[in-house]
């Protein structure tokens, strides 16, 4: 016996939802973070037409990659094909993604001028080509495959807004924080306010969970964290609209893990460093985990990538509320048959 | 009344040793990783004659850019000026610094028959440039200041070694790692009785201690560092001159303390993602510690600078056997006087 239509809600009752809300689940569900990406043939000949910013800005496009790389996987959630820069240039900042190098910001923020003189994002209008794509993925992807909207974090977008790029010691971005907390607190609540803006408006567009990406917050120690940044990640979780689960994301943060889950996030993601064991007890259960595969095991022989991913599961022992994923994003030389290889195993392995 | 002269041991007396000896010291103890380098006019001068390796390979100026550096410095240890690489020229790899590109290495290993090809480091003669640097700084130092002598640690040199150069994802490594451990531990077998030989050299030569540094063993999970990384690294310990003072360092680490306090070291290195006070417990009491103030935090005003010194000392509250120093390396745009500063507040602030 079916149970009746009005009652069914395949988004919402879908293996990735479940693992969000901690509830059992028939099989663990897996993604990886850049599953759309430069390691994917198909990815290669869409970008061969254009360029990165310009695919993150052409809808049509942006839900192709998006789709063709969920449906190829088999993934258990698909994320918008989309840049955590892309906030930052309704704020007045001059993004160009140039061949190579990665991000450049041409007018980068050093001092309470440079903040004072950013826009606030109160119109999150100038992203309408972001929520559009969401909106045709969401169309194009079958009923039962939630989409992922998603966000730099605060810190790690101030890191690119402070230092005009990626950097290695973040010279710049402590020295502002240091030096002028005033001026620093200014930028993120700046940052922070539009993030709230921006999220909802990608779940009012079609996304049924959302990501938060502070990939570079692993460089602070842990007092730093709670003074420079858990205020405003905290501030960002908390306004994102109710019933929609957050996702909860950094590397390195083996000694943040704690302040983190104060800041907030349904499902707290892991990288490879910690032991999902370790990790999970130090966040507690009542909360999710998400990970935390090093991305350069799918360099390995399958018999090898094999026991790293059995060794996982086991770790998370079948407790409802694990997300598989990498601990990083899907690096560019990685052999799609393994990734692949992955996904199935984990399916396969985890099955009840 | 003065203790009879054949008791007294100024080098074996001095603040630092009696700190790697965790015993009790009037005022903490500091010294700087990087301490003589680009930060510092003196070494821009020097440098302006000649290149990096060059330099390595020039005892005179090896020596007076380290005595230069510790004595305008003020601080409690000097530590040979020489690079971590040297030792992989003689194992018959071809070794260039590029500028501003860091090291290359023009032959990599990326397998079971490259390892084959390397030699043997039987004969350290190769290395006489540092010993000779070595004698030569002993004699100039003054005669209560110990000399550090140091080496790669088997992981991190046999990531340049496998990579050729630095990395960002190691791909290279963990796949030779994953995919033919027997290969692996030749590498790191091999690595690992050169650097014995190394080691013990430059503590004939006249260095009080030795540090392994293994700055990029942060990118491995605890699970790596176990089967791959520990049993070599324990080795080299092992090996080194019973008596003589190991400071044991990485950064990234704060997952692998135990485990590095299982591989060994008198004193462990610890970055400033970890607290101090919980890194320590974690490591046990019965080893010292190093470290561990975020070297950008030399950018920060003299105030702000001065708090965060007194917030490591305070953790580690007066228990013997903390060396004060950075987490890393200062970096190149470091305002000197600011280094100065900070030596001087950690002995004020600490002095009993």
């Amino acid at each position: 016996m079916s149970e009746p239509a009005s009652l069914v809600d395949p988004l919402r009752d879908s293996v990735f939802m479940r693992a969000c809300r901690r509830e059992a689940v028939p099989f663990t569900p897996i993604w990886l973070m850049r599953q759309a990406g430069r390691y994917m043939q198909e990815y290669r000949e869409v970008r061969a037409r254009l360029g990165f910013l310009e695919l993150c800005k052409t809808p049509a496009l942006a839900a192709e990659v998006t789709v063709t790389a969920a449906e190829r996987l088999g993934v258990d959630a698909a994320i918008i094909f989309a840049d955590i820069l892309l906030i930052i240039e309704p704020m007045g900042l001059e993004l160009e993604f140039s061949k190579g190098e990665g991000p450049v910001i041409h007018n980068p923020v050093r001092n309470a001028a440079d903040v004072a003189r950013l826009r606030e994002v109160d119109d999150v209008g100038a992203l309408d080509f972001v929520f559009a794509a969401i909106k045709e993925t969401r169309a194009a992807l079958r009923s039962n495959l939630p989409l992922i909207g998603f966000a730099g974090a605060p810190f790690t977008l101030a890191s690119y807004i402070v230092e005009g790029g990626a950097s290695k010691n973040y010279v710049h971005t402590k020295s502002l924080m240091y030096n002028d907390s005033g001026a620093w607190h200014a930028l993120m609540s700046l940052i922070s306010r539009g993030l709230i803006k921006y999220l909802n408006a990608q779940v009012v567009a079609g996304a049924q969970a959302v990501q938060l990406f502070d990939s570079w917050v692993g460089a602070l120690s842990p007092d730093d964290y709670r003074e420079f940044v858990l205020p405003h990640t905290s501030a960002v979780i908390a306004g994102v609209t109710p019933g929609v689960p957050v996702i909860h994301f950094g590397t390195g943060t083996s000694t943040l893990l704690e302040l983190q889950r104060a800041a907030g996030g349904d499902v707290i993601g892991l990288d490879w460093r910690v032991r999902l064991d370790e990790g999970w007890q130090r966040i507690g259960y009542d909360r999710g985990v998400m990970g935390n595969l090093d991305p350069v095991a799918l360099f390995a022989n399958r018999e090898h990538l094999r026991a790293r991913a059995k060794l996982i599961l086991d770790q998370a022992s079948g407790r409802p509320g694990h997300i598989f994923n990498l601990g990083h994003g899907i690096l560019p030389e990685t052999p799609v048959e393994n990734v692949i290889a992955l996904i199935d195993a984990v399916h396969e392995m985890s099955s009840k």
